[in-house]
């Protein structure tokens, strides 16, 4: 099938980006002997993971329950990076298949108490991150007191296994050079954190740091051993905006197709806020929520549900009633959310389709 | 099943108030001789589509060829308002079973031989509805003239049908006192259109406009043969902004757990982006992306992927990691969207529960 065949809005893949955008990453983690461990919350999907395990990751990353369900399919080696918090959640973690040697990451007593529960009455090692807050200010303990007693918590519980730290440099948004004070500033407190817990005889034997913009930053925090970023596979406009990767890195588009010119002055396509997400450029002063592959200069200046409205101000491009275009989304993790297959391209062919298997919440009621 | 054995983050609609909701606007309609067509796009179920039927909406309007698909199984009479453009489109709208006395909303003649050329191979009627900007500048042909050419292509082009005309109001944000001009305006514009569709020999016989803010205005608009609200249903907090329902007819809501309130001055819950969607309030100076049930004053400040962000700072209440709450969100239509399956509850029993079976593009690759 052509990519022009398809049935509108839809999502697509360029296998050849796809493919650069993870050997890029596995080649500098080896490099510098970083373990990676992507989130595969920016694909939820199996094929996607498999191409990420192939090339080398220690494991990967998820969120939510059902994620790690599918994923566990593919490794034993699961991160749950999100509190187990309700019964609920902690039961079906405690329900993966036992191949899993599961590891979650949490910053309170309650979460805890409640996996520390679970695990014993299922018998069941779970290996604890502790979360800590270096700067991001969402989750995660903010003293490095509170990191220690937390520690000191899981190791009095057994079969819960104290494993190491983890953080989210979010606040960092670019590896650009107005971001490397912060960049200081965060492998400091690293230091920080790292000799306070060696001293209380808590040595993490995992330091779990990384995110896309900080990735190829991620050797100069000395005492990491791992990164978990997720939108390097894809990228999308914010990651470009960022530094973090060039335009012609953005595996991702949205096809859409023009539905009506009968208003002047502009273009409506058939991609709104539900096939592209409503999410602002946060790193510089990009406008828009999405611009197009082949026409940069014009971005999708408003949407409804179903209709995206192409701002054609600044482009003397004058589309017609029928044609197709491919849309960069400004973030391709929600816009994965929204579907349940991709498209994977080479040049105008589908090669293949993908189920995007880890999304939404359940695979049952 | 109680609400708070749910796993979150879970979408819940509150049955009794649905159940006033859909009443209200069948009686509001009947009472004035005004037909329903509930737009489906906001609950993309039919169980709730069906209890629509049930109180004598005369059919249903869908945006999507799989919202047609689905509706398809539950009446004969489906207004897709949306452009048949593209050939994958139209291909799947001509393989809605026949029992479905099909009717598409356009505004060019690029859709006028596409959908006719179709229709025509497959021998099948076609309802034509021509699409007009009234005001809300998206779609719709801007002028009278060029309404009254789309028209007669359409006659000349059996097994088309003229059926009428179609506008959204959707520059109409409310029913307040300050919309009361724009109103007028519209009603007037509505007779012009009117006046020269039936001086051409075109008279409309469907004369199909509304929304939910402008709902209970529609009687106010004469020629109007009938109505398209569709988030009336559930209501949203946009909608409450507006003035067109009041909070208590707000039936949706996603269930959230606080994961973490490690950082001070805040707490965090598991519904983030991928939950409540990052959709601003258009109408008046609502902030945040949701607020709490329970709590008013506590609206969802940020949001990560999977994080809420609780504004507490105008709340004296402050919350424990495992507590629950419920988020109205800004814009129900995307919530739905986002989720599989939907928790009927009253009081705090789940009562039932349902799939957004017209959710996605397509049942199948």
């Amino acid at each position: 099938m052509r990519i022009n065949e398809i049935e509108t809005p839809a999502p697509l893949v360029d296998l050849d980006v796809l493919e650069r955008n993870l050997d890029r990453m596995s080649i500098y983690t080896a490099a510098h002997g970083l373990g990676l461990r992507p989130h595969i919350k920016t694909h939820k999907s199996p094929r996607v993971a498999s191409e990420q395990l192939r090339r080398g990751a220690v494991g990967l990353t998820c969120a939510t329950t059902h994620e790690a369900e599918v994923m566990a399919d593919l490794t034993g080696d699961i991160l749950v990076a999100y509190p187990p918090v309700g019964a609920a959640r902690v039961n079906r973690l405690m329900a993966l298949p036992r191949t899993v040697n599961l590891m979650v990451a949490l910053d309170s007593a309650e979460a805890i108490e409640s996996i520390a529960a679970a695990a014993k009455a299922a018998n069941r090692p779970v290996r604890i991150l502790i979360e800590c807050d270096l700067g991001m200010h969402r989750v995660g303990v903010t003293s490095i007191e509170e990191g220690v007693r937390l520690a000191r918590m899981v190791v009095e519980r057994p079969p819960l296994v104290f494993a190491g730290v983890n953080f989210y440099p979010g606040h960092i948004r670019s590896p650009k050079a107005d971001q490397q004070e912060p960049l200081k500033t965060l492998n400091h407190d690293v230091q920080d954190w790292l000799r306070a817990f060696e001293k209380a005889g808590l040595k993490p034997g995992i330091v779990s740091g990384g995110s896309t913009p900080t990735s190829f930053q991620a050797h100069e925090i000395a005492g990491l051993t791992e990164i978990r970023p997720g939108t390097y596979c894809y990228n999308d406009r914010e990651i470009v905006f960022t530094g973090a990767a060039a335009r012609e890195d953005c595996a991702f588009t949205v096809l859409a197709t023009v539905v009506s010119t009968a208003v002047p002055g502009q273009a409506v396509v058939d991609a709104g806020a539900k096939a592209l997400g409503r999410e602002p450029i946060r790193s510089g002063a990009g406008e828009g929520f999405g611009e197009l592959l082949d026409h940069p200069e014009v971005t999708v200046k408003g949407m409804s549900e179903e209709h995206g409205i192409l701002d054609l101000t600044h482009s003397a491009w004058r589309p017609k009633v029928g044609d197709q275009v491919r849309i960069i989304p400004n973030h391709v993790c929600i816009v994965t959310h929204l579907n349940d297959f991709i498209h994977g391209v080479r040049g105008d062919q589908v090669e293949t389709i993908w189920p995007v298997a880890a999304r939404g919440r359940t695979a049952r009621v």
